[in-house]
Parts: C-alpha cells; sequence; structure tokens
C-alpha cells in the first residue's frame, strides 16, 4: 500500500506543446471492476503491452494505492466486469524539472478532453509546483474530473460545470 | 465470466456428520477489497496454499462470478484495503451424491457458525435437491448470511434474526 500524492489540470487539446511528439505515448484502455460510494476503486489497465490489477482507496490530494501486475488471461477472466465503466486514452509522459508530467488524451466517448497529472514525492512538493503556462483549470478536487466518475458519467457539462 | 448457481443452509456446529474426519479440510482466510451497493464484490482468498482474487456480480440464487489464481507478493499487495472486512473458516469438501457440500465452520469473530453451501449445474437441480438431516434452515437467499455482511457487521443477533 503506497500514498499517491497528485494534483491534475485540464489542458486545451488543441494547444498541446510542441516536444509532445517526443515523449513516450502509450494507449490505456481501462475499465472499473467495483466503485464503492465509500470511495475504493478497484481497476484493470491495459497499458502498452502490459496489463494491471489496481486498487485505491480515500479521495482528494492524499490516497493510498495497491497495484499488481498481471497477464492477458488474467485480464481477460476479469474485464467483463468493467462493462460500461471504461475509458480510453493515449498517455504521454514528459519530463518537467524535477517531475513527470503525464499528459492524457481521451478517445471515444471523451474525445476532446485532455488532463495533465503530476505525481510529487510529499504534499510539500505539490503546494510548490508551479503549472506549465499551457495548463489550464486545476482539478484536482474535482470528483467530476475523476476517471472513475467519466467512466460512468462521461464528458462533464461545458455549459453548466456543476453536471 | 461464469454463472454460478448455489443453495446454503445453517448446520448446528455440534452435531456434524460422522464421516467429516475423512473429508477433505482447508483452511480459508478471506477479505473483501471492494464491495459496491448495487451487489459487485472483490474478495481475496487464502486457501490452503493457493491465493485468489474474485469478483461476484448480481445476487441470491444466481450470480457472475470470474475468478484469477494470483501469487504470494501480489495477495499481500491487496491484503491491506481488506482491513476490517476479514472472515476465517474451515472448509470440509464433503461428496455427497451428485453434488459436493461445502461445510464451512467459522473461526474468530464468528465462532459457533457453521453453515453448507452446495453448488449446482442448473436451477433445476438446485430445486431437486434433497437436504440431508443434518442441515438446519436454509438462507440462500438471506443477506446476513452472505459471507460479505458476516465480515463487515459479525454473526446475525440470535435473539432478533431480522438484525
Amino acid at each position: 500500500m503506497t500514498q499517491e500524492i497528485e494534483r491534475k489540470f485540464l489542458v486545451d487539446p488543441s494547444d498541446l506543446p510542441e516536444d509532445l511528439r517526443e515523449a513516450d505515448a502509450k494507449r490505456i484502455v481501462q475499465g472499473y471492476v467495483a466503485l464503492e460510494e465509500a470511495g475504493t476503486e478497484v481497476r484493470l489497465r491495459h497499458k502498452g503491452a502490459r496489463y494491471f490489477l489496481t486498487v485505491k482507496s480515500g479521495g482528494g490530494l492524499t490516497r493510498e494505492e495497491g497495484e499488481i501486475e498481471i497477464d492477458r488471461e488474467q485480464f481477460d477472466t476479469l474485464w467483463p466486469f468493467t462493462l460500461r465503466r471504461r475509458v480510453e486514452k493515449i498517455r504521454h509522459a514528459l519530463p518537467w524539472g524535477d517531475e513527470l508530467i503525464e499528459l492524457d488524451v481521451y478517445e471515444g466517448a471523451l474525445e476532446g478532453l485532455a488532463t495533465a497529472e503530476i505525481e510529487f514525492p510529499s504534499e510539500e512538493a505539490s503546494r510548490r509546483f508551479e503549472p506549465p503556462s499551457w495548463f489550464g483549470e486545476e482539478q484536482t478536487t474535482n470528483p467530476r474530473f475523476k476517471n472513475k466518475h467519466l467512466a460512468i458519467h462521461g464528458l462533464p457539462h461545458q455549459n453548466n460545470p456543476e453536471k
């Protein structure tokens, strides 16, 4: 069980940084096997040629996380349970000073959405971080931009950000 | 994803059948990583020398189930997420005609409870089944005797079977 300290920002997908083409990019398909009201989620993820099962509990800036790598056959056994709770995206890994920006460009029903996430070694480091100019509004504590919310409800309404 | 058709009965732990000593018996320690209101559960189980992660959805007589075998290290990574949602029991496997009775004798906080479960190939076979004389009250559709309920809430009140 490790602690995860992250911040998340919206990004305009038509205004991405130029060096993105050189960044490492992997296709991610993920789905949720279980989503508790209280906050525990169990996620399956197919990233590049690898397969993972991840459990996260808690919410907000700091969460507990446990992840195991599984094989294709194990993934295929559990994947049917994620029906109607799936997300597809391209993840670009961009080194940024001491940190790594994970820029997710969504596909399918979520096309038009892009977000940037940065994971920090401490809450202090997360507060020190100065977002690059191409970052948009911060959404770290907005539940509607969590992948589990996007997987179930789709894109938040553009004209009514409360929905 | 396979379908599971089961019936479950209470058993008096002081009045078990005599041939139980010859039955295959394994210690099971299990815990729940996630329990959705809607019915999906993600369970970790350590049975004998093996480790499993199981997803079940739906409820009642027929449920969907998917199970993968994992190794000790993977189990240890996810086990902390089952805190306060665990069950320990000895499972005896008793051949009974064409069926197999799984007799669970609970330990720890659930000591004094014993249940018998039988899995059937069809709903028709489940209706044909005649319980042996040492079976007690049927609890197939009683949510309070599900292991996930027992793991969280403990033994149902003896004097008030509604709680």
